[in-house]
Order: structure tokens, then C-alpha cells, then sequence
């Protein structure tokens, strides 16, 4: 049949979802599953003063939300100490990053990034035309060197490094990351994923440095503050860098209860630090479950624990099915290497008392 | 000073926010608007049981929403008589705008629209190198035949009309609009924006066929459904044409509360025709006002009326400034020609009271 003609770029992408959701599984298998630990949402949820924000927000949803972002980007600029124009707000971090790589990474230019890091950049700088560069993980951390080497090698116009990082939690403490900061060329854009930034202990993250135009911090609102429906993510960075977001993003795009209950979100100091506290502890009993079973824990700075099942893929995935026949949600990477994992989000007690109570089949029946 | 390079398109395109919002001109002025008459909004919202829909939603604030969007595809699929594979969800029509010139036009491609057509299409098609190619309304209507010649000489990628129409409230019969679809090259992709569909006379909108791989009917819950702050849109198409923008789309785009709030709207049929008629009364209203001030209004298939102030654009310029200076937010078109009207989209009647109120002196001194 004669059609319209996808764009080159477009004509070579497959039609995928990067992840698939708990929803579409509970669809396939016609089974709810009874405790959701695969996604690292914080099933703390946001403060309850958020909450009351989006409800109040409800009562403007006839009105266009602010194009410009204006209160929002305000309160952050207060909150990281910075000014309004060195911060942008998208549709999550997802929607950032993809911003990012149109503006920067056209086609056949060279990114960086880790083997097995975040699928979602991964996915929109293919859907770029733009070559992805990997760097293995090393010791199941991001091999900063070998970033840098590849950064340097491939003249790379975007290099990715999450810390801490997502599939295992792994991070780099402030002093090595500030210093892959200064070593990244000028040249190349650094996209330093934050996103787990609020739940990694004190010395983690860099102090926030305006300066640099080729630096990108990226926060979300999906993690520690509990709202992952919402879709708010912010960037911050040189003012020059920031305003060039305002050439190509949807600029009515986050969504008006996202803004408010965001703006709401970063005042809530207490509920934070309370979510912190709650989420470490489950980190905790997550690792306690893991060696109960003969499984080794990773460390971890966010919200999940990779759990190393001490065999190969295959098992971890047997593991992974078995827990999820047996209702409980969770994910593990698949890239060779750290495909000996699963990863188990935090949950309420009622969700790792599942877990708990389930491990041990799913090992068993993996085993087998 | 050194820094990371913007790609070749990105680096032609303005920084820029293609609607400047009515928060934005109320930070400049120091005054907050009394009515807010210019982004053609539904000042009716959304019904009782959509805002009880967005305030349960926000319990599920913590879980990332569904990529598939599958209950509200569904839903939509049994509302217009289509399956769910015909239908995607975006953030916003804007969001599927984007999608649609990423996936069908490349850098030198020809897209046709109209002369004065919506900016954030035209937005769309210069932010991924595109060309524009435009066509004049003749007597307030886009062109239909004028449209279909530039699309044939350009061999245009994407042809783009909205019926009815915004900024001038017009529209096309179904007849004529279906005679326009089945003209169309089947190697261009006709964008039909419908987002004022719900509002037009009957026999505005053609059948939805979705046996054409080269059309997408473009919808969205801004308008009608009072749902602007939500961001939520969808195209109707062919299947394969549909699955394309699983190749690009932010799959977790579209929130959670938006998905919600869309499920329960679809559902409120009596509320709907509630404020189908409140907008024509509101309609009315308006043009009585224009016609009491010496001005004409427009004819009106849409949530607002053109009126034509019957001098150039200078004249109908300094309307909306004396409006604005009295409190009463609206836009105009800025295309020469179209450019001697002023734009007030409906609102509740204290709203036109204002408008009543504030018009005659808005009009005296801009005839000065």
C-alpha cells in the first residue's frame, strides 16, 4: 500500500517501549501483582501537603499551565541556590534527556555511555540517528576512565554517567565526580542523572556548579519526592546551555498539577528526610531478605537493591519469574555481566513481607 | 568561551516560547488578569466526576503510569468505533504535533499549512529543519484547493489543516473536508486538527476511517473537556501509521492524573453537551457585545469569535491593549489580513460581563 514515508532516521527505528510496565505484564498474565517492586517508585508516595497541592491544582486544570515554567523554575532556583535561568523543567527526566540529544547529538555523532546504563537515553539517541559508545561497568560501578577514554576516543558530543546509577545502585563519591566533571572535554556535554540524588548519602553528589557549559545536572521528581505518575524532571545548568531548550522543547508540556504539587514537593523538608530514613531502612531489610536466601546484596544509594543471585542470567531470571508468578514485581538488568542480578525496588512493609515470604520458592524453583 | 555545539538544525532555530502566556504578560504588568479570555479555554472545566477521577488519581501519584496508556486508548477506541491500535496519546496535540513532523519530515522537507495557521505546528516543522510552505486564507477559511496545489507542487511530507479552525473560528463542511482527504498525494500525511471537533456544528467532521495510512485525525481534552492543564491529545489513524510513534514518543509522557481525568471525561456525555451549549451561548453573547461596539463577529464553529474591527491590525492591536489594561486577557492573529480581528474565546458570564464592560472604552481609545 502507498504511504507516507518515515523520515530516514525514523525508517530505521523499531517500534519498542523501553520499558515494559507492571500493568502490561498483570494484562498479558490476567493476574494483579500484589506487591509493584520493579520500577524504583518510592512507594512512600509524595508529602501529604503534595497531595493536598494536586488537589487544589485540580480546580485550574481548565487553564493552560505556564509555558515558561515560571514558579517552579523560581522555587528550584531558590532551593539548589541558583538563578531561574539556569534551571528547565520537562516531562520527567525521560523527556529531557530526549531534548537533550536533539539538541546536541545529531546524526552519526558520537555518545557515550555505560553498557547496560539507562535504556531510555540509550532509546533516544538512536531515535537521533545519533552512535551510541558503551563503556562495561566495571566491579558493578561505571568505569569513569574508561568513559573518559571513550569520550575522548569517539570526540564524543555526549557523554552519560548516572550516579548514583540505576541498574545497581552503585555511586561514586563527590571528589571522583567532581573530577570526571573537569576532565570531560569542553566540547562534549556531560549529562550527569541525578535522579537518585536525594537518597544517596552526604557526599555523593558535587556541589552544584553553574559555570560549566557543558554540564548538566538532572534531577526528578519521580524518586525521592514519590511522584513518578506526575512526569516532572528539571535540568540545571549555564544559563547559555539551559536557554537552548527553549528552541525545541514543548513548552506546555508539564502538565499543571505536576508544577504545583512539584512546587509544594520542595518545601517539605521533614517528609523528605522521613522518606530517606524509610527508604534506607528498607534497604536494609531488602539485603537481610536477599541473605536470608544465600544472595548477596549490593550497596546501594536509591531506592532498589540489586541482589546478586550468585549464578548466571538465566537463574536471575528464573528468579525474577518465579517471584513474579508468585505476584510480586520486580526487574533485573540484562546486560552480561550484571544480568547475575535482580533488582528489588523499596516498598511498604506489607510489600517486602511478600517478598520475603516469596523469595525463597522463586529460588528454589530456579534452582531447579 | 568553549562549549559543547548545538547540532546544525538546532543551532538555526530561535529561542523562543511560541505562546506567550498570560502568567508571563501578568508578571510583566504587576496586575493579574480578571478575565482570561485569550487561550481559548474551556472557563466551564471538566465535569464533577473528571475532577473526583484526577483527586483519586493522585493516590496512585507514586507508580509511573502506564507506557502503553492502555485503559484510556482503549476507552477511546470504543468511543469513536476504532480499535486501540488506532489510536495514540500524547502530551497534549502540541506533543503529537512534534511527533508527527519528527517521524515524517526531515531536514529539507516540504510541509504545507496555512498562512496564519497554529504556531506551534509551524514550530514543529522549522525545529527539525524542515521548510515551510504556506497558503492564505481566503475569506477567513483556509484554502482547501489552495492547499492541495502547494501540497502537490512541493511534493509536501505533511500537509496540516485544522477544522475548524483556529485563529479565525471558521471550518468546512464534512463533505468538503472529505473531498480534501481523499485528494490528498497518499504519500503525504494530512494532519486534520480537530481540537475544536466537539464544538462544531453537526456535520463538521467527516466519518473517522482509519482505512488511510496518509491521514491522522488529530483530538484533545483541552478544549470541550476543559482539561487544557492536563496535556492530553491523540491521534487517530491507521494502524501502521499509528505504531510509528513507538519509534519516538516519550512513552511515560502522558501522566497519570491526565489518564485518569480522560478515562472519566469520555464517559460524562450529558456534561459534554452541557457545555457544547454553554460555548454557543457564550458565543452568542460575544458577538452581541462585538456587534453593540460597531465591530463584527465572526462566524464560529470553536470555543471562541473572532471579531473584526474593521481597521487594520494596528487598530485591533491597540483593542487588545486597552483590554488588557482593563484587565481582560485575549489574543489576536498577527498574519496581514487576518491581523483586523481580535480573538475571545468564551468564558462564564461574570468573565463577559467584564468584556461588555471594559470593551466600548477599549475601542474609543484605540480610536484615537
Amino acid at each position: 500500500m502507498i504511504r507516507p514515508a518515515l523520515t530516514p532516521i525514523a525508517a530505521r527505528l523499531p517500534e519498542t517501549v523501553p520499558f515494559v510496565g507492571p500493568e502490561a505484564l498483570e494484562r498479558a498474565s490476567g493476574r494483579a501483582f500484589r506487591a509493584r517492586l520493579g520500577a524504583n517508585e518510592s512507594r512512600f508516595g509524595p508529602a501529604p501537603a503534595v497531595l493536598n497541592a494536586m488537589i487544589q491544582a485540580t480546580n485550574d486544570s481548565w487553564k493552560y499551565c505556564d509555558p515558561e515554567v515560571f514558579l517552579l523554575r523560581q522555587t528550584l532556583a531558590d532551593h539548589h541556590g541558583i538563578k531561574a535561568d539556569e534551571v528547565t523543567v520537562g516531562e520527567g527526566v525521560d523527556g529531557v534527556l530526549g531534548l537533550c540529544v536533539r539538541l546536541f547529538a545529531g546524526p552519526g555523532d558520537s555518545v557515550v555511555t555505560s553498557l547496560g546504563g539507562y535504556p531510555t537515553f540509550n532509546y533516544h539517541v538512536t531515535g537521533f540517528g545519533a552512535q551510541l559508545h558503551t563503556v562495561p561497568y566495571i566491579d558493578d560501578r561505571e568505569d569513569l576512565e574508561g568513559l573518559l577514554a571513550a569520550t575522548r576516543r569517539q570526540q564524543a558530543k555526549i557523554v552519560y554517567l548516572a550516579n548514583p546509577d540505576n541498574p545497581m545502585g552503585s555511586w561514586w563519591p563527590a571528589e571522583a565526580v567532581q573530577r570526571f566533571i573537569e576532565a570531560v572535554p569542553p566540547t562534549t556535554l556531560l549529562l550527569l542523572d541525578e535522579a537518585y540524588g536525594e537518597l544517596a548519602p552526604a557526599g555523593t553528589l558535587p556541589a552544584i556548579d553553574t559555570s560549566r557549559p557543558n554540564v548538566l545536572r538532572l534531577r526528578t521528581f519521580s524518586k525521592a519526592y514519590g511522584m513518578a505518575g506526575l512526569r516532572c524532571g528539571y535540568a540545571i545548568g549555564e544559563a547559555t546551555t539551559i536557554r537552548a531548550f527553549e528552541r525545541v522543547r514543548n513548552h506546555f508540556g508539564v502538565n499543571n498539577i505536576a508544577q504545583a504539587a512539584a512546587i509544594a514537593a520542595i518545601g517539605e523538608h521533614a517528609y523528605l528526610a522521613e522518606v530517606v530514613e524509610r527508604t534506607a531502612a528498607a534497604r536494609r531489610r531488602i539485603a537481610r531478605i536477599a541473605e536470608a536466601n544465600g544472595l548477596v546484596p549490593l550497596p546501594s544509594a536509591t531506592n532498589f537493591v540489586a541482589i546478586d543471585c550468585g549464578r548466571d542470567g538465566a537463574f536471575a531470571g528464573a528468579v525474577l519469574k518465579g517471584l513474579a508468578e508468585r505476584g510480586v514485581f520486580i526487574r533485573k538488568p540484562m546486560t552480561p555481566g550484571l544480568d547475575r542480578c535482580i533488582r528489588v525496588s523499596v516498598g511498604l512493609d506489607a510489600d517486602l513481607d511478600l517478598f520475603e515470604a516469596m523469595l525463597p520458592e522463586a529460588v528454589q524453583h530456579a534452582g531447579r
